[in-house]
């Protein structure tokens, strides 16, 4: 029996590089081997984006871009949309009255984000419900494996008490979903700060060659090397973890020397990631422009896609609504 | 325009008088004068029962058989399950992401249930969201008025809250719903408790004239009349607040004084109100054992009501959804 797995995104837009080899590099790399249910979380965003949502439609299609142009199979996986399957909010309900509160208000990442995020108010009950609506996502579809990173464990946990409660409460329907345990390399941004959409400080897959060499001439670099002649400090260099990721291994070796005696200058040296950098994205981003043009294309594949995700999930409710009796 | 009406009551089984004269009497008036959607919520019914389900179904047949054989006319009104209308776990979804935690926790029914009910472990997330709930079940039928009396106002206002705040955020969908002010007459119990089917003290609708009559004759009197040759007081009689309901005017007028000086016994008294009992609802027992015979009749009535109550449904949440932009 291949795993099944379910995972989802909130529609933030664009995607940045970060995003590419945090998640979605993960997600392509396992729709060869496993069944894969990848789902646009529009519900979710209003968890902390109700009060704004004037850029959902316009987020969604940005970043549903990016799954197929860099390489997500509609064909081989099921790529949907969240609020076009509704039983997501029938379980929802239903897991909500099985689980108790202090379960989700021990929940380390409720508490860091409300810590986290003070300019908006998130003391709302959907917020609280967040992992709730999580678990209802992932068992739904009777998902056998998630892909988390280290610190989503314990909502991956939350998921799991909830699904052996239902099971407890009304007989063995759902599977104990397992962790996929992915590594998330922090990606650095333009700033040296963690690479964010909110930070201004990041590089888009859907920037162009262009934009993108003129983001990398303005990122820093070892902060302590003020002029050509100094020294510089691979290990340090915000440029230099970008490095790592596009530029050829034996290319590596050559410029950490030339950096550590001032042989190599950062313009030149960024130069090189630059190049490298496009020459790597460069077919997705020319099969992104193709797929921008279709019209309609991100509303025809989740659309198809939801009507794929609906026959499971039809299914897997009508077995829950039965041993819940009702 | 006609004012549109939504109730619902939890499948609990068998009504009992108590329930006739509290609550369906007053939907049976309305559904002359108003647009009524009358529903079965059993997903509310899960807020307090979810540990054990077993009786949903047969609760649920038994309480509709008492709606229709008593009055409620499935042609004028909309009676539909909660549960076949999936649009009210997608607007409770919706609402539960733009409604504070605070206003669910100092709701005072919140509170008082907390208090009163101990052998169930009620501190579940659904159980705090039932106001959110609640408000979705009305406002997705637009409703302009909600029977309520006076101890759920609380609710109601919740109910208002949510509405007018969604209508802040995303742009006028619904009216806020005003209170229809019910009187709802406390009927005590054989014991003289306030009736109700977990003290067992219950004259249901659908007993027979028999065990009425014979529930009437165990019914507890006025305490201090230990004797025939006492003399009784009507006030403090509990079989007398049944006569109150069920006895002409006139008779109550002469056993007023004959309990008064002990020219009337306690079992004749019994009589007179079992008979009068019997004689009003024998038409709507009939009826219901009329009802009863009629295979998959609850099932068919459900069915049809809930298609037409999505219908409105759906033509409310689209609109929802389009002023979420989602």
């Amino acid at each position: 029996m291949k795993e099944r797995v379910v995972s989802g995104m909130r529609p933030t837009g664009r995607l940045h590089i970060g995003h590419f080899h945090g998640v979605l590099e993960n997600w392509i790399r396992i729709q060869d081997q496993m069944e894969c249910f990848f789902f646009v979380a529009d519900w979710h965003s209003l968890t902390t984006e109700y009060a704004d949502t004037a850029a959902i439609r316009d987020n969604i299609r940005e970043m549903v871009l990016d799954w197929v142009a860099f390489g997500l199979d509609p064909e081989k996986t099921v790529v949907f949309r969240q609020s076009l399957v509704p039983h997501h909010a029938e379980l929802n309900l239903i897991l909500s009255m099985i689980t108790p509160v202090s379960w989700l208000e021990r929940n380390p990442t409720f508490k860091e984000m409300l810590d986290n995020i003070q300019q908006r108010d998130l003391s709302t009950f959907g917020f609280l419900g967040y992992p709730v609506l999580m678990a209802a996502d992932i068992i739904l579809y009777k998902a056998t494996r998630v892909p988390v990173g280290q610190d989503q464990l314990p909502h991956l946990e939350i998921t799991r008490e909830i699904a052996r409660r239902f099971n407890h409460l009304y007989g063995q329907v759902f599977p104990e979903p397992a962790a996929l345990l992915t590594e998330t390399p922090k990606l650095l941004g333009l700033d040296g700060r963690k690479m964010s959409k909110s930070y201004n400080n990041s590089i888009y897959l859907s920037d162009t060659a262009e934009e993108t060499e003129k983001k990398i001439k303005s990122m820093m670099t070892d902060p302590a090397r003020m002029r050509r002649s100094d020294a510089g400090d691979p290990e340090v260099c915000v440029a230099f973890n970008l490095h790592r990721i596009y530029v050829p291994q034996e290319q590596q070796d050559e410029i950490v020397p030339a950096c550590r005696n001032a042989s190599i200058g950062c313009v030149e040296c960024k130069k090189i990631l630059a190049k490298y950098l496009n020459e790597r994205l460069a077919p997705f981003r020319a099969k992104r422009v193709e797929l921008t043009q279709k019209s309609d294309f991100v509303d025809n594949l989740l659309h198809n896609g939801s009507k794929r995700a609906s026959v499971i999930s039809d299914a897997v409710m009508a077995e829950a609504r039965a041993a819940l009796k009702l």
